[in-house]
């Protein structure tokens, strides 16, 4: 076992999947170390999904995937694997199997999941940067809880072949990191991208998504959204939603759930896999989500899509929350985790159903915790918010 | 079988791998048809790859390309696979098992390949669009000879999971059409981008690229490359290569060799496949690489990478020839052959080694038949070239 796993005091490393390469001896990522959550493919070795039935049940990956490799053909050493929440559905990082990662920037509380092992690194300083994924919030609600840089890009601009999936046409491979240069860098190598990015031009702001949120959270964001508002321009109040965000859930809901149930219903039927308290209640709803609901989400998806387009066109940034509090306490009752996912998708659905880049930034924090500001962009423009990150980091 | 492969006069389309499928009732795409090489998994279907023996011993696709599934989520209307050079590697169009399909707009001559199939059903108004796949060349130089727009997008932008591969760290999953409009949206879908492009700010012109095609061709693109410099300005002549452009081409055919051989060693060896002339020896010599020459190779890459960032930085878009020459006369003898490959790998292989986007646009013509001019920008300016062609085309 490698130094780092076997010292890992956070808890964020997978033990039973470790890993270790070095990268490329040349290569602009020299020098940096970097872990990725345990659903990224590594050729040789198993990969875990957060379930030790999974692991149990499936041999070693043939193939590296693709964005792992390019981050090892870039120079960037990998040292570990981190928890995930069991098979990605779940926004806590309290996994029932392997415990929970630690939060350096907010003791006592959850890092936020389900990317935690690899938010948890991060935030802690043990790697220079993190892959994750992303689906329904799992690198941008992890990131506002831990401090730290995570971005969630544009749907399909990253391959995930050699990743385990959870819903497909939401599934996106994100990263984290502390310092912002990493992090835009990081991003330009996943997103195979050296293009100057265009210009930010016009700064809206999310009411409905701060109304979700609460006073006392856009009251947290304000400095950081006058942070925004010095680089980009006057901002203007629009609501997001051509119907109260919390009825936009349902869609992201139904999608979500079809896709999960198909992807694994199989094994899941066939291994009946031990899942734990939340995640098991999700599958059992998935197997059951009326297929006429499925194709009113759909169709309401492409609406919201071509909304967003509309909103978003020359360089508009959307500013809203990343998240609709600072982090929970550990082990909090079933009930106050139910009000926080309830609470967080709203705000989180949006850049998903969309398939748009949001980028969440370490710029807040109340009662000494870390809180996130998020930025969207339209759909392609990733650049432009890495390089906007940069700068109000700067 | 439906109409279009039934009634297929080109020998475009592949009647062993046939497929039809409608794609989604709204979209933007609804009332557009397309095509895809067979290298394309479509679920249930076999995917043929231009070799009788591969269609004999693989079985039907598990899943569809996340490529073509994209086009039909679109609205896009699939007619069917299209013919491609054996295992994808060749630059003619002439399959040793399927025939050559006809190039409507050179009569008597070939389509160039290998993604022959494709450009032959655009330039025959047969679909809207085609997809195709390039490698070393597999979609520029058919776009060239066929006199139609032709896409080789950022090397890892668009995802190539369900899409047989032949040397993964050059494949990229190109298209063509006749219409810069359609060639724009079919790209945005594909690349996931909605984003405003940025605007080209300079004009360079590859002199080694155009010395390599010879006077003739230089003086053919002459008033191509006029109209391109009155909507960027006023071209400046560079010599891409740090050494000879012919030196180049050793790089990326050792690493194409060893990629290819890598991928596909395992069948051949098992399977004994009666491979055509070309194919053959090339397969037959990829088993010998030498180690030193592909670490060598490697590390020229990156070098020639790097010098490609620093000439394309700021919005640059670099012009070359995308063929050296007309589309050959059907069935030209191997040594023929073998020297448009010659001519025609030094002018290709810089996107390749530098993983750059390129665009072929029909803006020229030979004796009567099509030729295209180039242009290369920046890692990630794809969108740059695709609104550049749209407004050359206009």
């Amino acid at each position: 076992m490698n130094e780092i796993v076997a010292n890992d005091q956070l808890g964020a490393f997978c033990r039973d999947t470790q890993v270790e390469i070095e990268g490329v001896s040349h290569g602009p990522f020299v020098g940096l170390t970097f872990a990725v959550k345990d659903i990224y493919d590594v050729a040789g070795h198993r990969t875990g999904f957060g379930s030790p039935d999974w692991l149990r049940t499936h041999g070693p990956a043939a193939q590296t995937a693709p964005v792992v490799q390019r981050l090892l053909d870039a120079g960037a050493h990998l040292v570990g694997k981190t928890h995930t929440d069991e098979l990605t559905w779940s926004l806590t990082g309290e996994n029932a199997h392997y415990g929970a990662p630690v939060n350096v920037n907010a003791p006592g509380r959850i890092t936020g999941g389900s990317s935690s092992g690899s938010a948890s690194a991060v935030a802690a300083g043990v790697v220079d940067f993190a892959v994750g994924s992303d689906t329904g919030g799992s690198v941008r609600l992890p990131a506002s809880f831990c401090g730290i840089l995570g971005m969630r890009p544009t749907h399909g601009r990253i391959p995930l072949d050699g990743v385990l999936p959870l819903a497909p046409s939401f599934d996106t491979c994100g990263w984290f990191a502390r310092d912002a240069g990493v992090f835009e860098r990081v991003g330009r190598t996943l997103l195979c991208d050296d293009a100057p990015a265009p210009t930010p031009a016009r700064l809206l702001i999310a009411q409905d998504a701060l109304e979700v949120a609460g006073e006392t959270i856009a009251h947290a964001l304000r400095s950081a959204l006058d942070k925004v508002a010095a680089l980009v321009g006057m901002p203007e109040p629009v609501t997001v939603g051509d119907e109260p965000l919390t009825r936009w859930i349902d869609y992201f809901r139904f999608l979500q759930g079809a896709e999960a149930w198909a992807c694994h219903r199989e094994w899941i039927t066939r291994e009946k896999p031990a899942l734990g308290p939340g995640v098991k209640e999700r599958f059992a709803w998935a197997a059951t989500v009326d297929p006429q609901d499925i194709t009113r989400a759909r169709t309401r998806r492409e609406e919201i899509a071509r909304r967003m387009v509309e909103m978003l066109g020359g360089g508009t940034v959307l500013a809203l929350p990343s998240a609709p509090g600072i982090a929970l306490l550990r082990n909090s009752p079933p009930k106050v985790l139910d009000d926080l996912r309830a609470r967080a998708l709203p705000i989180l659905c949006i850049a998903g159903l969309a398939r748009l880049p949001q980028v969440s930034l370490p710029l807040a924090e109340l009662d000494g915790c870390p809180l996130g500001l998020s930025l969207i962009a339209a759909r392609g423009n990733d650049t432009l918010l890495l390089e906007l990150a940069g700068r109000l980091m700067g």
